[in-house]
């Protein structure tokens, strides 16, 4: 029943394949509900079309 | 007024073109709105970036 | 597999289970899915909380 | 910067409140990313509202 | 074309009013595009369902 | 803690910034909040995606 959708920048499969089966185990744990009843859905946005404080991530200078 | 957003893999334009119109057709017969106020927006998620149970749909094998 | 939401505003149960049982057969009409891998979320916004045009729909006069 | 938007029915507040923590969790151990850095926005929807294979959840019986 | 929702804390209707008027405005001013086309749709979120850094909002200190 | 989800079809990144830094300006004079907790997310969706009366975008002629 759960479905969860994430917005993010671009991450590597591995990174999400990992993500993925975290979420998924916090809403067993959490909510005590099956595995299969989770739906994770990952948005993956570029850094030149999301902004925090009014500048697009792609203007930030680079961490 | 109806916004439909559909989280689902990437599909042909013909299927698209199908289900959009068989989608506003839902909304014309069952809440009697006019076609040009429902709008659908598909959202193409790539199987690497969703999963089901906790799985990423590219790790499963396939049907 | 496809998440359909939907934003509108609220509407009777009857009207509701007529709508989604109609976007499913969309689906499974249009993409030969099963009915069960589809899922309608159904977001109902009051009209103090939309708007189109700049103006919210609760501001417009009645039609 | 992840958001993730969760869709699921109504649930007690300590639910969510270990909930929330288990998935910001779940970021910062896969990703790596600070805590506070992940914002987690719950939608919860009535069981007359959302639906798997074209019928409400509110007219399945209960389990 | 353009539809915009927002996540955030239940607000009083006037300063949705207004929010809503200068959304749509940036549409305008920025893309060149007519305020008709533009739809914004807010979804309130009550303090016990949204969290920061894998707390619940309703959970930290009041300002 | 606005996050602003925008559906719209392809943009150049000039539009782009622009408009990010007038929503973000339109939460900051409309709530009076800090511009840093404003977020938003543009979900760029090609126009073989998206339809407006059931027919789509690709699909109507030019203007």
């Amino acid at each position: 029943m759960p479905i969860v959708t994430v917005q993010q920048g671009p991450r590597d499969v591995e990174l999400k394949r990992d993500l993925v089966a975290r979420i998924t185990d916090a809403f067993v744990d959490a909510l005590n509900v099956p595995a299969e009843s989770v739906q994770v859905w990952i948005q993956e946005v570029p850094t030149d079309s999301w902004a925090i404080g009014g500048v697009l991530t792609a203007d930030r200078p680079k961490k």
